[in-house]
């Protein structure tokens, strides 16, 4: 538990068009909560300015739009980033890509969600490292990250300074136990009582991978 | 369970500032979902165009933005009406109040969120019947709500067509009922499953009423 004085400032959250809404407003919702206390930043950076829809042509037809902060380009320093999954994390582009594994080495936490792990990956920056992704569609989000120890059965997997988490309402599992980490348990429950949240009693409890029979995919060679 | 015609076509989600992020996505991620398979829209409804933030100031340091698509003078006609609760929900302007009041006797279904309850209590929609409401400030929501029979040891409650759920993450379950009783069961788990979600187990599957101690308040004479 870090003192009072190192606590993370800044927080950034990564949308792009066809992100999932409770992806990315699980974690939200915690660290809107977090700022109830501390004061935080929260930058909602993207590609462009334009408003991002959670919409993936195609497969929704209902979806919300959420108004970017920053861009790339000047989105500042952050301590702690959260990359959402969705359908639109399958087909990144070069610019999402370079930014993502620009921006990693230099931040205190990395949390995704979901495919947001998938994303990651396919930016290098899960190279090596123990990780967890959606479990509904696993085969599909683990072959984006063939150098990642892919675990099946977790709720969320840290490895380090990165939290990935299962799919979609994990994000809200994971950020909790980021937050306890960061500012203890009590606080951290505290926050999930004001939510009348439920949470996950550990990193394992994870009943989806048996659902969906997910098995772990180690490294490739 | 209605037949595959008769279904809801046109949501809409109110927003005003300060409105609870996970009070309206936990919902909105369950009616994207529906989205996957069935033609509906949804409208984002506020006061105005202009982006709307989750911010409460003087609450919070850090929050989103998202974008209306409607204001309350050019709604389309909703079949079911989303009200996320959040410190902005108990200072109402008599246009939202009149709003509510005008539009949710049209509604198929009305979905009342966390101390959205409240607000709806504030317009006279809930006056009458029984609703919940967040634990955790449960006095001071349910003061909004003279006329109303509230429900302490409640997940969500059902009255005719109006749902209430219990505070923000409680809302999931609210929606996902809502959707069962509509889709049927079976369309509902498979959207929790997707969502990696595990449902309350009822609607009085609540220990946030014991943990915050909470009393029912019966309407006032």
């Amino acid at each position: 538990m870090a003192s009072e004085s190192t606590h993370p400032k800044h927080f950034g959250l990564l949308v792009y068009p066809g992100f999932e809404a409770l992806d990315a407003f699980g974690p939200m919702e915690v660290v809107n909560d977090i700022s109830l206390s501390h004061n935080i930043t929260l930058s909602t950076i993207a590609e462009t300015l334009d408003p991002v829809s959670t919409i993936k042509k195609g497969k929704h037809s209902a979806g919300q739009s959420v108004l970017p902060t920053h861009t790339f380009e000047d989105a500042p320093a952050l301590d702690v980033l959260i990359i959402p999954g969705g359908y639109g994390g399958f087909e990144t582009t070069p610019k999402l890509r370079q930014w993502i594994s620009d921006t990693v080495p230099k931040l205190g936490t990395l949390i995704t969600v979901c495919n947001g792990a998938s994303l990651a990956a396919q930016a290098g920056v899960l190279d090596g490292r123990s990780a967890t992704t959606n479990k509904a569609l696993w085969k599909e989000c683990v072959a984006y990250g063939p150098k990642v120890n892919w675990v099946a059965k977790a709720r969320w997997v840290r490895d380090g300074n990165i939290w990935t988490s299962s799919g979609v309402s994990a994000g809200i599992d994971a950020t909790l136990a980021w937050v306890a980490s960061e500012y203890g348990e009590e606080f951290a429950n505290n926050i999930a009582n004001g939510m009348e949240f439920t949470r996950a009693s550990s990193s394992t409890d994870d009943p989806f991978s048996t659902l969906f029979q997910c098995a772990d995919v180690p490294p490739q060679a």
